[in-house]
């Protein structure tokens, strides 16, 4: 009786070639992130339930992989986000702050599977966490690095939109609305996608008075280039403490995110964000491709007070963002938009017209010293199948050695997309595929 | 009420700095890899249980992680050996044999926790798959791997050591001892271990007569060169088919050895080796460092007839290895020989002698964009914190900006570990970094 080999719902496995796309993009993040000297860190994907529950509710905890094994009540992280906590609080003394770490790896969520929709899919992040305090300018950085990471995907026509919580919450306590804050912020997050009139319709569905909709929609309404937006914040002369914090915090952002060099076209202030998690207190990102707005945010995240608080007194802030790249990756793979181009692992087969393979393994041998990836075809079939063998791989190069060339000392490199075949010698050969 | 943050036992959780270390040799591991044209897939930490206990059994049934959410019986993989067999038989017709695929990834055994011991750990695989048949010559491919992958980690003085299960089994025909081999081959694999003598007694203890044993030990003893054991192995004159079969693939593994260019010192026959394992069929290979065989084999593995028996009739012999990599990590920094020195992920850390922070941001951007992974210091400190964080984080260089620096446009170059310091022009800085 055999099994049926098969692969969960919700479960992403890629073929190699599609899986080396998918490696390219994470080694692009990796070396987008390191650039800016972030630090790498790689936590265990079972951790005990209580330490890892000790925030969630609510829809996470629903959808969360947890499980007994002997004593142990276990669980799945279901995000990178509460192992960082974890992570700071633990290793506290053997920490340097501000603590700039990256993590990719993979998390997971028991989620309905539906298209695009993933139950193991990788995160991609970033953070930058003080220790008691973290100055205003870290906020600055976050973009310069995603902006850094977007364009190694090779995109130009992005922008990175940015807002602060505490304007949001500014404006509700001005209109002494902070109980109805996070429904109203949850229909304003709704606006590209509803239109004005539905929101509008929303709020009034909350009771709330008309003068203060006026309001709200005349802050919502505020456009222009980023100077003119917060020039017009301005404007609106509000006397909350909170708003004006948010406001100077949003100014100083946008003036530091100039001196870290971000191209004006490539970032925005959208007075409509506000993310929809709670922790973040002040300034938040959304990220969009704009040829390609319905791939939602590649890269989301902002400001937080307090990253440990379930677990320690002392107060962390930090800021960071993450790439959601399972979901991305599937998304850009559908629109035909990954930009990396499908390579092979072997710059070059070498083949063997007799059954010999002695000149053939030397020649490999010789490539690989000289740090360029070679596969030799090692099977004895007939030379159409080994062409068909680097076809299929998309090996650019075919490196062919019959009885002429090994008497010769060379071989007859075959450039695979052009069909030109010539006998170089051996120097000749390491030039041309290097 | 606080939770306590803690990770749990059996779980590798590095710092940073040792975080960089584990990167680096999975890097290495990864390079050498695709070196020889092997191509990566990433298939799912959660599996069906039935699809990944299709073949299951013994003590690896007992160390699963199984339990079940919704209605699916659901199991963390404990190898990628099981997941390899699914991917080819359910992708068969989209894979280009010979299938030579690489996978790096944790594995989940429930193991007792112990001291080098880990739940959670990274197995880096090679295997060549072959779609009915595979040529021999590949069993000769895979000790070059090995070689080029210990060489990157920066030793020279290790062993690969190759037997051929079908030597042992002929042995064991030819003296009609069948029945026993399993725990035959069991008490040979503690030779090392346990000592002659007591092996002979292990023997006795099976009933095995006198005249055999001797024959064992003979066998056993077969000493001298590579070429000395094989011509000694043919002496023995045993008559089994099996033996014989088994011999000649081993003298043909060793020639083609050579002739993927192992060095003499790098490889030798030990006809100890047999691998515990079941499914290897044919060549069996451990990999040890010479200078410190407490390590145990630090990369095994071997030929098997039948990958995917239990999930499809089409036959698909394979061979492969593996390397441990949390255990040979936590070994490695036991012993104080991981070679990869603890560098930093930042080259530069930038930082402003004043309160200014735009000269600093601005020469951040251009190491950046010059392939230079720089930091800037963006918190509002003492000029002496720093220099501390450098030093922590083990950062060579401090480019200092000063209102002179600023004026003159240059900056002051500082070698952290020379403590030498110079103003240098920023094209100098460039040049000096890189």
């Amino acid at each position: 009786m055999k099994v049926e080999p098969r692969t969960l719902p919700g479960f992403m496995e890629l073929l190699p070639k599609e899986q080396i796309q998918f490696n390219s993009m994470i080694d692009k993040i990796r070396s987008s992130y390191e650039r800016f000297g972030f630090l790498p860190i790689d936590t265990p994907i079972i951790e005990s339930a209580e330490v890892l529950l000790a925030k969630a509710g609510g829809e996470t905890e629903k959808q969360i992989y947890r499980f007994e094994k002997g004593e142990n009540d276990l669980a799945l992280r279901f995000d990178l986000t509460v192992p960082l906590a974890k992570y700071v609080t633990q290793y506290y003394n053997d920490i340097t702050f501000p603590f700039k770490r990256y993590q990719i790896g993979k998390v997971y969520r028991g989620e309905k599977p539906q298209k695009g929709r993933y139950r193991e899919f990788y995160q991609c992040d970033i953070d930058i966490i003080g220790d008691g305090e973290l100055s205003l300018i870290n906020d600055a950085e976050i973009p310069s690095v995603i902006y850094t990471t977007i364009k190694s995907f090779g995109f130009d026509n992005f922008t990175i939109r940015m807002n602060n919580r505490k304007i949001l919450n500014g404006l509700f306590a001005e209109l002494a609305l902070e109980e109805n804050a996070v429904e109203i912020m949850r229909i304003i997050d709704k606006l590209e996608k509803i239109g004005e009139e539905k929101v509008v319709k929303c709020l009034e569905d909350l009771q709330i008075s008309k003068e203060k909709i006026d309001i709200i929609m005349q802050f919502l309404a505020i456009d222009g280039t980023t100077d003119e937006k917060l020039e017009a914040l301005q404007q609106l002369n509000f006397k909350n403490e909170l708003f004006k914090q948010g406001l100077a915090e949003l100014t100083e952002v946008v003036k530091n995110v100039r001196l870290f060099g971000v191209p004006e076209a490539n970032f925005k202030v959208d007075l409509t964000i506000a993310r929809g998690l709670d922790y973040y207190t002040g300034t938040v990102y959304e990220t969009f491709l704009n040829d390609y707005r319905e791939l939602g945010s590649v890269c989301s995240g902002g400001r937080y007070e307090n990253l440990a608080e379930f677990y320690t007194d002392r107060k962390m802030p930090g800021v960071g963002v993450s790439i959601g790249l399972t979901r991305l990756f599937y998304k850009m793979n559908e629109l035909n938009i990954l930009q990396e181009k499908q390579e092979s692992i072997a710059k070059v087969l070498v083949v063997s017209m007799t059954e010999k393979l002695d000149r053939a393994l030397e020649i490999g041998t010789i490539l690989r010293k000289n740090g360029i990836n070679a596969d030799v075809y090692l099977e004895d079939k007939k030379i159409k199948a080994k062409f068909k063998y680097a076809d299929k791989l998309q090996i650019p190069y075919v490196a062919i050695i019959g009885e002429e060339e090994e008497k010769n000392g060379t071989v007859s490199l075959k450039n695979m997309e052009t069909g030109e075949q010539e006998e170089v010698s051996v120097e000749r050969l390491l030039e041309l595929v290097k």
